[in-house]
C-alpha cells in the first residue's frame, strides 16, 4: 500500500480512474486551505507516490503542499505535471524521490498561447480595438503568418508544437538546438552559434529554452540589437533567459518593436513592474499552459504511469537523478 | 492594342511585370484622386481590359473608377480581385463585359483573420487585457482551439481555408455545402437542413455564405436561439446574411456569447451603430482580406490571365454570363 498525495481537486477529478488501484493505494490530499484528508479511509502504507500539478503548484496552499512533500518518510515516486526542473523546490523533490517523472502536456497549450500573441502582432488587434472603441470604421490592412519566418530558440517539445502550426499556417520556420539533425516542424535548424545571423532576418523570435547557465540572460543587449525594425520578440521559456533592462532598452529603440512575455525575473510580477503599461508589451501571468485540456493529458499521463508503477514496470518520461544536485 | 485600366498604386506595383507585352496594351490608370493617366502614352486602342481590385474598390476614387468602366465603349475583360458577384456594381459589370474573371485569393487572408478572432476568444484576451491594465497577476485558465467545434457554413474557397487551418491545430470542423461529398479541410460535409442539429453542439459558428435570396437573414431569431452557451459567432461573409436585430437580441440573451463581425448590412457603419460599444463584439471594418500578401496573390492571377487573354487561350476563373442579370 502506497499513499498518493495530491491535489483536492485533481482528486476529484481522476477518482474515478483511481478506484481500480483501491487495494494498493491510499489518497491523501490537501485542499486550497492547506487541510489534508483521506478521502477512503487512513491506511498503514510503506512509501508514498505524489502527483504535482497546477492544481497544488499554483494553488494557494504551495507552500503546504511542498512541505509535506519534503517531510515523507518514503517517497517512492513523484509524478511533475511540468517539463521544467530547475525550480528549486523539484530539485529538492528529485534529489528525495526515488523516481521523478516529467510531463510534457502542456507544449500544445503554450504554442496556442504563442499563436494568439502572434496573430494579435501581425493583425494590429491594439488598433482594430481602438478603432472598434472609437467607432472608427477604418481599414487596416495587416500581415499574413503564412509571410512570417519564426526563430525558434529551444526547440524541444514547445519549440516542435509551435513549428507545427507556423507550417501548417504557411509560414517558415528555423528551429535552433544543440543536437541539430532535421525536424519535420522547422524548414531548417541551426546550432546556437550561428542564431546572430538568424536575428538581422527573423520576423519573430521565440524563447522556449529551459533555464541552465548556458542560457541565463541569453537575450541581451547584442541580441536585441540584432533584430531588424518590426521583430515580436516572444518569451515563454524562463525570465531568467532574459536580461530584462536590455529588453526594456530594446523596446524604447524599436528593437524588438514588441514583446509577448508570459514569465519574468520576478514572479509574480510587482504592482509597479516595468512593463505592464507599455504599449509595445502584451504580458500574462506565467499561465500560457494553463488549459482544462493540457490538465486533462496531465492527468492521463499520472494515470498512465500509475499503473506501470504498480505493476511494477518502468514509467514514461522518467529523469535521470543526474539532474538534480 | 488594348487599353488596361487599373488603380495608379496597382500599376505602379506590377508595372515591370506588364513590360513584355507593351506592344499589345495602353495602360490608363487612375489614382486616388480621380485622376486619370496614360502613363506609357496615349495609343489608338480597339477594347479594353480592366483590373478591379481593393486599391481601386475601396479607394476614395471608386465612384470615378466604376463610371469610367461602365462608360468603355468596349469592356473586353474585366478582373476582379473579388469572389463575390452580387454587388450592384459588379453586376453591372458583368452584363457589360464580354468576359468577367473572379478571384479567390483572399481566402487565405480571411482565414487568419477568423484564427485572430478564434484566439483571442477562447483565450480571453480581453481579460487578459484588463488585468494587464491594471497590473494584476491573475491567472486565467483558456481553452485550446484544439477542443473546439466549428460549425461552418459556405465551404468553399473561405471555409476550406479556415477548416484546414482547424483540422491542423486539432479541432473538429462541420462544413455546410449543398454540393455534399466529402472534403479533407472537414470531418464531415452536412447539408443546409441538418445546421439546426448542429446549433445546439458547435463552439464556433462561422458564416462565409455568399449573398443570395436563399441565403439572406440566414441566421435569425431561431438560428441564435438554437445555439448553446457560450458559443462564438462570426461573419466573415456578407452583413445581408444576418438579421442584426435578432444578433442584437441574441447577444442579449448570452446566445451567442460573442459576436466576432467584419460585414454589416450597412457599410461603412455608422457612428452611432449597435455594434461598435459592445464588450461582446469584436468588429472590424469589413478588412478581413486586406493584407499585402492577398494583394500580390491577386497581382499574379491577373498576369497570369493577361498572358493567357493575349495569346488567345481561355482564362482562369471566368464567371458564367448567366451569373449576372
Amino acid at each position: 500500500m502506497k499513499k498518493l498525495l495530491t491535489h483536492a481537486v485533481t482528486f476529484a477529478r481522476i477518482e474515478t480512474a483511481l478506484k481500480p488501484f483501491a487495494d494498493q493505494i491510499s489518497p491523501l490530499i490537501i485542499d486550497d486551505q492547506g487541510q489534508m484528508s483521506h478521502p477512503w479511509g487512513e491506511s498503514e502504507a510503506d512509501g508514498a507516490i505524489v502527483f504535482g500539478n497546477t492544481d497544488a503548484f499554483f494553488g494557494p496552499a504551495a507552500r503546504e503542499f511542498f512541505k509535506t512533500v519534503l517531510t515523507l518518510e518514503k517517497l517512492d515516486w513523484f509524478q511533475s505535471s511540468a517539463a521544467g526542473l530547475e525550480h528549486p523546490m523539484l530539485q529538492a523533490i528529485g534529489g528525495k524521490a526515488d523516481v521523478y517523472t516529467s510531463s510534457h502536456q502542456q507544449s500544445e497549450a503554450i504554442a496556442e498561447w504563442v499563436l494568439w500573441a502572434g496573430f494579435d502582432y501581425f493583425q494590429r488587434g491594439a488598433e482594430r480595438r481602438k478603432a472598434q472603441a472609437e467607432a472608427q470604421w477604418t481599414r487596416l490592412p495587416f500581415r499574413e503568418i503564412s509571410s512570417t519566418h519564426w526563430l525558434i530558440l529551444g526547440f524541444g517539445g514547445i519549440g516542435q508544437a509551435v513549428g507545427r502550426r507556423i507550417r501548417a499556417l504557411g509560414g517558415t520556420v528555423t528551429g535552433v538546438r544543440r543536437s541539430g539533425g532535421e525536424d519535420p516542424a522547422a524548414n531548417e535548424i541551426i546550432s546556437m552559434n550561428e542564431v546572430p545571423g538568424y536575428l538581422t532576418r527573423a520576423d519573430v523570435v521565440l524563447l522556449c529554452l529551459p533555464h541552465t547557465p548556458d542560457t541565463e540572460n541569453i537575450a541581451g543587449a547584442d541580441f536585441f540589437a540584432a533584430m531588424k525594425p518590426e521583430t515580436l520578440f516572444i518569451n515563454v521559456g524562463r525570465g531568467a533567459l532574459v536580461d530584462e533592462t536590455a529588453l526594456l532598452a530594446g523596446l524604447d529603440a524599436g528593437r524588438p518593436a514588441h514583446a509577448a512575455l508570459d514569465v519574468f525575473q520576478v514572479e509574480p510580477q510587482p504592482a509597479d513592474g516595468a512593463f505592464w503599461h507599455r504599449n509595445d508589451v502584451t504580458m500574462t501571468a506565467h499561465m500560457s499552459a494553463t488549459t482544462a485540456q493540457a490538465r486533462a493529458r496531465t492527468d492521463t499521463v499520472f494515470l498512465d504511469n500509475l499503473a506501470l508503477f504498480l505493476a511494477g514496470r518502468e514509467m514514461k518520461n522518467t529523469v535521470p537523478a543526474s539532474e538534480f544536485s
